[in-house]
């Protein structure tokens, strides 16, 4: 039987989202706590992730207000052992396949948005990093080659999709608003490299699947992220991007 | 219906020896073939493991020699995804608990192997770094800190204990042995702090512990090792380590 489920996120963070997307295709009821990130509640650490970080999940023990966690609940943490934990959890849902081999091939991809995509990414869209355009466009090829389908393993969305997808959002609109650690310009000259022909037509359909979905439009508010994006990389930034867009 | 196994494996690598510690104790019937990792037969990468390393699996397909692999068998790599992989083919083995909570805190331990053992492992053992010593003693005080009992979840064994015994064994023999990048007399003086009083009794009982499973005999070679280290190390070392053991 599953027990209480406490989810503890926050808007800006994909790999939240990550967590908030299986539950949402789980059909799961949870309950979901803000950590305001920037000023974290004090007993956060001691009493939900002593990593300080989110996402976490609160599971089971007696029924309390969020803000006031029992020691008796199990607490877990790190967006991808969640989502293994939400697809354990509901095994009938269409979370993980239920072939060995379909599981080890969304675990494979899953490992390539790590090891391959996450590092470029953040490289270039957070560090700001010199070539990091190149290499950011070389991992998003890469990560087009693994793609089976109208999702990552094929017809049936999965935990792989749920790895990847916060990234890619926080990607495009990063790009295509200007914002990030990138030179003024970079990001949008970057965004009409991946536009041009059709040399990312897979990725793009991909795109356009895995953002459609219900649980990805209730688990992302690009107008919470815009503003957070503004304060964070500056102003100017975007008042010379809306200008040119 | 399990389909045929075939491990692409080395005696050297660690990484290869939990799957073959996850293969034993799950009572698979699986064959293995030793990839010379010095002068890897030409088919291994194409064939094989694109990444070109140990271990991979090929599964299903017609019955081949391995080193003919069938292009219908399905190719697998990766040893924490060949981990979970074993466990789902043999899903009533005890490779990991029916629970989601402890199934996640097998991932939690193995996480914590990966992202905090290993990386100070590797750099004294391996790189020889400057207060990698100090680096590797607390990061096994942390580590111990996880171990739950007999096991790392307790008392059975799971894929988490095939996920860290292949490098505690090889710390434990690179350390008394003296092989390592590390300064001359470095490694047995850590061994020596780790060996000193009772603070370390959780760890060396459960090295122990792991190390007289059946699997793990089967598994390591303690005299190919020495041999291996010997040759990448120098003689000289070896040596010296001798006249003081």
């Amino acid at each position: 039987m599953v027990e209480t489920i406490t989810l503890y996120t926050a808007k800006a963070s994909p790999f939240a989202q990550r967590v908030e997307l299986a539950l949402e295709e789980s059909g799961a009821k949870y309950e979901t706590f803000q950590v305001d990130l920037r000023n974290k509640p004090e007993w956060y650490a001691p009493k939900v992730n002593p990593a300080s970080k989110v996402p976490a999940i609160a599971y089971g023990g007696p029924p309390v207000p969020p803000s006031q966690p029992s020691p008796e609940s199990t607490k877990l943490a790190e967006s991808l052992i969640l989502l293994e934990f939400v697809a354990d959890l509901f095994p009938t849902s269409h979370l993980l396949p239920k072939s060995p081999v379909q599981r080890a091939k969304a675990r494979f991809f899953i490992d390539a948005v790590s090891t391959k995509f996450l590092p470029k990414f953040l490289g270039f869209v957070v560090r700001g990093k010199a070539e990091g355009g190149e290499a950011l466009y070389k991992a998003i090829e890469e990560l087009q080659a693994l793609i089976e389908g109208k999702y990552a393993l094929g017809d049936e969305w999965s935990i792989a999709d749920a790895a990847l997808t916060p990234f890619l959002a926080r990607l495009e609109l990063s790009l295509r608003k200007g914002f990030g650690g990138f030179k003024e310009g970079e990001g949008t000259k970057l965004l009409g490299r991946l536009k041009e022909g059709t040399k990312f037509e897979v990725f793009w359909k991909y795109f356009e699947n895995v953002t459609q979905r219900e649980s990805f439009k209730k688990t992302f508010d690009e107008d919470y992220l815009v503003s957070a994006y503004e304060k964070r990389f500056g102003n100017l930034r975007a008042q010379s991007e809306k200008k040119t867009a």
